[in-house]
């Protein structure tokens, strides 16, 4: 395309100095060159006379914002610009990175409390984790362009259902702790209705579970009126169960417990039966290779972090947690779910199953407002699996185990104390002034342990530990005059208590016992990608997520172990680069959102949302009056707002919005807010709006509320269009949170991991949430954590950091008008062919808009989905699909598109617009046409067989490029309705769903 | 396959202690568990009782080591195995190589000479150098599954045709100097053949050129009877070029010059041509985007290191170098060429053009022996082009210059004096006491300048200086007063002087102005490697090529700064880490090959080949006695032998061999050895032989020519057939080279980078090569430099290293072991359809063996490429094809294919078998057949028109598992005839071929 010729950048984002850096950033990360902009604003309908005044025709002027965004750069040693305003080279950001590396020192730590090392295969490490193949693809609602990774997380599943030994598993939650408020709102739902019902809910947890589990527990526990009971499970023979009676929704424990023991819970599992209660059990993968699973002693529900099976630390996130369900519980399970189905040729292939659940349609009935997960860390864990196999799995475990032992017979041999049996890679040693013993270990010996209590020190071992390691333990405790190789020949080979010893076998599917080899594992890897569609191939125009450029720079310090080695819970002065990166970053947000200050430990954007109504009830509880629980949301809302609402114990009462313009109806508004001024709690809403506008009342919908006493939060996933133009802190939002995995390239890896963090106005800023063993997070009067690790998936923070810093502030400010350009290049080229649903009174989108397909269900007998799938055929993936309105399609291109592939697009559409009225012509059936039958994968067109209306190089190649670069579905269109009806758990078909909030479709996450 | 179950490992290389590290090397390299190799000798016809019982029926007794391998592993803290038996584990290494890389010390280099510090773009190096998509793909022989590196290769040519203003320019060669060696080979080809015979030919070369080109010319030049004339080239006006007259076969200049110079060449290059001499310049890629190309001034041949397009210093390689020549002259060029052709259906398709041509039927005829060149750097330094553009591109340059101008004048500020006026990127400073102060400044500030004698310093700028470095050049200098920002407004806008200012464009194609945003160019680079089939997807079987695992663990170092920030002629106490390594390297390969001493300089095989050779002629000339210069050759040799013998100087003598067993034959040579005694040099052979046998006689062979006073020279390519089995060296042989591009996992990266090194017995050990810049490399009495750094391409040598030290003494045993039993056992199960060539007296082939399938062009009209076009519809790579014998395939498939694998691929072949029967019984036609149409790409399938023999379904999906698991050619069957008449150069028709070296057909290397 030679309009692309030249990269003349944008002035406003160059140096001239000759010093000046010339490996600079925005020029790589935005797509339309100068040139490509200049003639896009010619093509505007009507045409723009420059990139500003487009900008003005797109933002309200009363949205503006009134200064320029700042933000700190390098040292204008190097070139012309400010350090508030130009950004690092590339070169300079590694070379920043690496010192601020340098400052974290990656001690070895037996902290355990849910997280142990491990060592992530270099195979799986380069070609999953560093692999734009699989870390740049959307959440796979798109099943016919996402075998591999659907395939993948299928694994995952059979992974944790085989080692809990239940029947049906997740394909992963946010972490550990998040999974257990999974496991206890579950439980809830559960119960019988009228116990529901009851005023009294006690959920009694061990107090042997991890303690971030149990502060997460009860951050989540307030919203439902539940009331958390940490105790003794299993003492006086689970009396306390009993005690608790009518009023228990269930129990948790965890095995092994956090401080290594295992206990036999199947008397405390029959009590929790008999009570109609659901026993959810934390637990360790790894472990259950040994021990007895959880479903063969009486557990409903078992989850844990999957994190040791090859996913490193990174001070915290992000891991996969998984979760299972007994069979009676599967249609509760939380989260995503993979399920085998068929396609239209009646081959097996996997799909979201239940997409259309929780959130998405109970809103704020839901009981878990869960999206983005951890899809690209269970990819991880389930290759680890795959890699070796179940033999070599036991093998792991096993040497964790003897080592353990190992440790605790020298140390008692030592003559030191350790509190209980082995049971598998936990011991506590009974050590005076444990807290300064730790302290000196990790100075003297770089080595960390957990201080338990005064008297008590915790070790946890894991694969990475070898006689070395045990040496230097027994160094730390002087007991190293100790024959370790001796001690461990007389060790008896199995080391499990036989009460425990699991009998069960697992892993024995194929997938499971054939990539050994490094050359297996690899084609297999590359084989699963090959059938994925990511940002490799096409823009991924998926509206409301954000598929923005995941540049190879900001993810390089993924993969140093400066910042992959370090434990959540190592002492603070270990990570002080970690420090430095994160101050650096809650100061880039909060001049961004333009806010006082950021939390960066909510880990999706659910979670921030979560994080945000807890924070604003806290504010309102400190506060005179009436209890405020009423939240406001537009009908128009993302469905994890409602949710997170419900979740948070408000009450939602919907605003209406303009039918013919989108916007909130300011009158329903002025109605509601009157009548629960005195109860009004808060009011979400999103901004841009989810309709793809900047409503220009929104500073008048901040006043509203606040003059009612209500707060406002701002749901941030449209950020992507305010940056350096205006911010919810100026417009006057008291909250906001954003998703660093759409607006700062935290790229989605196939459905997670994300981030979520809120940004506060200074009256919030004491609630930010803290952390149970972690001084100085968040606020001096802050909410329980929300997440188990202070910082939530602290090593993914770089990424977002390193776009900032490269961007600048006028890079980034740039960026958003291009964002704005591109979406209304895109309308402007597809209005001549599609009506289009919302835009402002200059016929401007924001960054993205609703392209209106429901007339040609009439015309044609054509749907969104036929479109989308069509697209497919094309190359492309299908935009948001009939959200936040059924049957229509939602864009956005993100700036990182250039304007070839985005012609190419609209090309696409365009082309598949004719398609369409040949049907509606008559010159093509209603069924069985190219739409109806789409898409077509190569197994589809191969045949000999053809009774089609149309020929085959229809189907394959219905524009000249395609012949040339083509990306082939691997499957046909999926069978939904055979997918629900035949779930392979067998479950009740799914709820049928309204209009407004999109029906048989996925969210954008 | 749940064959593979259990990986249970071989008990000879798994150590039994707890304490053993889990993450073993040897059973993730080595593709069939135990249960797999017991099966397979279970398979074998006649049926094996133990894998060492097999192997003695492969081996000849006498041949067989009597004592094992010994290679020093971890210290045994970690397990039971001796440190000379087991290997490093995974992480085990990685930590050692942790420690090793902490030796190097990575200063800034100002030295040029050649190689400049360059920024690799990191999404350059995450998506092409860090992966297996592009490392692991062979040669592109096959084009129909290779249009993305032929692609990228084309890239690669055009800039190279473009930046040098030459007509056409070859994919790459080994390194500057050879490349230089290339250009004087070609200038005495280019001479009118009465002038090639003359007695004198004189070589004049500029004294300006970089002293190591000068260096390798010297040894290049003696084999082919050249002296070289080292002097002012342009002195009295070129006068000494008339002198030399007659003699004269060309002049070689640089441009810009070692010292930074630059000259008007126009006159000189007029006196050359008027003696019909050729006229080559060695430049600089950079320079050339703003300096009068050397095409315009009369160059015929310009060359040089493609180096600072993108890839790392690497202590010296690899790189591309590059090589382009004048219309006249594009028949003569070297190495490969990919030239644009079409396919069956017409549409444009890349080749290797002119690939029968050189070494491979000119055998002892050709002037150059390159076969394994540079494409994984030629692609990434065409993709840094691709990524920069030319706008890019020159204001690189123009930044370099402007810095070189900003240091000169502020050093003449400074009072310092500058040797001549600067031209582009370096000048020459006085400095009295240079040595001295080049320490000084390396060990105060981390900075190295080239000392050019007692007096001079040189410094070459690259486009990572900035402001902050050129302050520390001036700051050692005791120059940093100045205020540089000033001094540089102060600056002239262009700063080339206008008499070689640059005028004509370049890179104007579209592909060099399309990808210049990061989401581009990975879109680019991602869709050229989906059109190529590589490790990734299935075995390469390539007889003589070693196809095996390049394990990620063995790749990681290569993207460590401490092994890619080293200039090759850096202070070598900046390099310790790299001389432990080497060190360590040099003694296991000796270990293995039963040598004294081993030289790791040369880059490829065939460079190895040379210098072995050479190595062997300075052992003569030390000897009494008359002049040795015979080499004995067998038929059967690699045609790079008799090319290098020639190179060397040497007459080839050629023995037969029988054929019925295919070994030599002994009568032949007994004669021959006879008859050549007073004469004979050396007799090169392969072993296992290149028809893929042991032979039991090579003992006597050896004996027999050192009785005549002969060294032997072992082709060491098939080296993978012999490790801890038996060695070069005790079977008798004096020098072998290594491909550790085979046997030693260098990954082909697509046609090279290679490592060619040579082992010697010990009385060889003095001669071997040593470099002019670098003390105490090679022997005391070593042959001139055959590469330009002093270890050749060092950066990639801890992969060999790193597979050695993982695999340990006992493991690489295993590997031989079983890549023996891969190929029998596929042998086996092959023989019952096809014949085969050849195997010992037990039925036995060694590592791999040749299926005959000459007959098929009688029965069906199929020949050898036919099958090899359709294994491509089964998603395999042909094996070897047509060599060493004509028509037939050479299968080899190394011990990292797993019994499954294997399998998939003997099922293919057996189901083509049956495709050709079909044929043969006339139940289909001898033309338009199945496999005569092949491969089947999906745009010859997605179309209506079908009058086919077959159906589409058969085409496509000849297997079930291929409805799975499919690779697709992106074209159809290449035509050769076209694309040889119509080379986009238009070149006349090439040679045709003889029948034992095969024809159509390429070379494995
Ligand atoms: C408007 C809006 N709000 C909230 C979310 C939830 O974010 P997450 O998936 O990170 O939990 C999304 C996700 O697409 C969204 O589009
Ligand atoms: C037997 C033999 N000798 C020599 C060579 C040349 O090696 P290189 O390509 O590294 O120059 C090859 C390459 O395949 C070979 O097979
Ligand atoms: O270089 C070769 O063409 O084999």
């Amino acid at each position: 395309s030679s309009t692309e010729d030249t990269r003349a950048s944008d002035p406003k984002i160059e140096n001239e100095s000759i010093f000046a850096p010339l490996d600079t950033f925005p020029r790589r990360h935005i797509g339309p060159s100068a040139v490509s902009a200049a003639e896009m604003l010619q093509t505007l309908d009507p045409p723009a006379k420059s990139l500003d005044d487009f900008v003005k025709q797109v933002v309200p002027s009363t949205i503006l914002s009134s200064k320029d965004l700042s933000v700190e750069g390098p040292m204008p040693e190097s070139g012309s610009m400010a350090t508030s305003e130009g950004g690092y080279s590339e070169s300079q950001l590694i070379a920043r990175l690496r010192e601020i590396a340098a400052d974290n020192k990656v001690y070895k730590s037996y902290i355990g409390c849910g997280y142990a090392g491990t060592r992530v295969p270099e195979v799986i490490k380069r070609n999953i984790l560093e692999n734009p193949g699989w870390y740049t693809s959307y959440t796979p609602y798109q099943p016919e362009i996402s075998q591999g990774r659907l395939e993948s997380l299928l694994n995952f599943q059979t992974m944790v259902c085989d080692l809990t030994g239940l029947a049906i598993a997740n394909a992963s939650v946010l972490d550990e702790p998040t999974a257990a408020a999974e496991a206890m709102t579950l439980s809830v739902n559960a119960l019988p209705m009228a116990r529901q019902k009851r005023k009294n809910k006690v959920y009694f947890v061990s107090h042997l579970c991890h303690p971030q589990t149990i502060a997460v527990l009860e951050s989540r526990a307030q919203g439902f009126g539940i009331t958390i009971e940490v105790g003794d499970v299993l003492k006086d023979n689970s009396k306390r169960v009993e005690e608790i009676g009518e009023d228990l929704i269930g129990v948790l424990a965890q095995y092994p417990d956090t401080l290594g023991g295992v206990e036999d819970f199947r008397g405390l599992a029959d009590k929790v039966h008999k009570l109609q209660g659901t026993f959810a059990v934390g637990t360790d993968l790894l472990a259950l290779t040994l021990l007895t699973p959880p479903g063969e002693f009486g557990a409903d529900v078992a989850f844990g972090n999957g994190q040791r099976f090859g996913v490193p630390f990174g001070f915290g996130g992000p891991h996969a947690a998984f979760f299972a369900v007994s069979e009676r519980h599967k249609r509760k399970i939380p989260g995503r779910l993979i399920g085998l189905s068929k396609d239209r040729l009646g081959d097996p292939a996997a799909r979201l199953a239940l997409q259309t659940r929780e959130q998405h349609i109970r809103r704020e009935k839901a009981t878990s407002n869960i999206c983005t997960a951890q899809a690209l860390l269970a990819n991880m864990s389930a290759m680890y699996a795959v890699y070796h196999g179940p033999h070599g799995l036991k093998r792991i475990a096993e040497k964790v185990a003897k080592m353990t032992k190992v440790l605790a017979k020298a140390l008692t041999d030592g003559g030191l104390e350790i509190r209980q049996p082995v049971a598998f890679d936990t011991i506590v040693v009974t050590k005076p002034g444990a807290a300064m013993f730790a302290q000196k270990c990790a100075s003297n010996g770089r080595m960390n342990f957990r201080v338990i209590d005064d008297d008590h020190l915790g070790i946890t071992i894991d694969e990475t530990v070898g006689k070395k390691q045990i040496q230097e333990i027994l160094g730390a405790f002087t007991t190293d005059a100790v024959d370790v190789v001796q001690l461990a020949e007389g060790l008896e080979a199995n080391t499990i208590p036989e009460a425990f010893q699991r009998t069960t076998p697992y892993l024995t599917h194929p997938v499971f016992n054939s990539h050994h080899s490094e050359t297996e594992i690899l084609r297999y890897m590359n084989h699963l990608q090959s059938k994925d569609l990511s940002l490799l191939h096409s823009m991924i125009p998926l509206g409301s997520c954000t598929m923005k450029l995941n540049a190879t720079t900001e993810m390089i310090p993924l993969s140093w172990p400066e910042f992959s080695g370090i434990h959540p819970f190592a002492p603070i002065d270990q990570a002080k680069g970690y420090m430095q990166l994160i101050d650096e970053l809650e100061k880039d947000l909060a001049e961004i959102t333009g806010f006082h200050a950021v939390s960066l430990q909510p880990n999706s954007g659910a979670q921030g949302e979560f994080t945000g109504l807890r924070v604003i009830r806290k504010y309102h509880e400190q506060q005179p009056g009436k209890k405020r629980d009423i939240c406001l949301i537009p009908v128009s809302a993302h469905g994890t707002n409602p949710a997170s609402a419900a979740m948070s114990g408000m009450r939602v009462v919907t605003i209406k919005c303009d039918t013919h313009t989108g916007n909130l109806d300011m009158a329903d508004l002025k109605a509601k807010c009157e009548k629960y001024s005195e109860e009004l709690s808060a009011i979400m809403v999103t901004y841009p709006s989810t309709f793809g506008v900047f409503e220009p009342e929104m500073k008048e919908v901040c006043e509203l509320v606040h003059q009612h006493g209500g707060q406002v939060y701002m749901d941030g996933a449209n950020m992507n269009a305010q940056i350096g133009l205006c911010s919810p802190g100026e417009i006057g939002a008291d909250v906001c949170h954003l998703n660093l995995h759409k607006t700062f390239c935290i790229p989605h890896g196939g459905g997670g991991p994300g981030v979520g963090p809120i940004g506060v106005a200074e009256h919030l800023t004491p609630f930010l949430p803290g952390h149970p063993l972690v001084a100085n997070v968040g606020g001096e009067k802050g909410i329980a954590p929300v997440s188990g690790a202070p910082w939530g998936s602290a090593s993914i923070l770089p990424i977002s950091w390193a776009y900032i810093k490269m961007m600048g502030a006028r890079g980034l400010t740039h960026a958003t008008k291009i964002t704005l350009l591109n979406a209304n290049y895109i309308l402007c080229r597809l209005k001549k062919h599609f009506p289009i649903l919302y835009t402002n009174e200059n016929g401007r989108c924001a960054h993205e808009f609703i392209l209106d397909t429901r007339k040609f269900k009439e015309t044609a007998g054509i749907e969104a989905i036929d479109i989308a799938k069509r697209l497919q055929d094309y190359g492309f993936h299908a935009p948001t699909m009939s959200w936040p309105v059924a049957n229509t399609l939602m864009i956005e291109p993100t700036e990182s598109e250039s304007k070839s592939e985005i012609d190419r697009f609209c090309d696409a559409l365009i082309s598949i617009r004719k398609e369409i009225q040949e049907v509606e012509e008559g010159k093509q059936p209603r069924d069985g046409n190219v739409l109806k039958m789409a898409p077509h994968p190569m197994k589809d067109l191969v045949c000999s067989e053809w009774d089609r209306s149309y020929p085959r190089e229809k189907a394959a190649y219905p524009l000249p490029w395609l012949k040339e670069k083509k990306f082939w579905p691997s499957v046909t269109r999926l069978d939904d309705a055979y997918g629900d009806m035949n779930l392979f758990c067998s479950c009740a078909p799914v709820e049928t769903l309204d209009d407004m909030t999109g029906a048989a479709a996925p969210m954008p996450t």
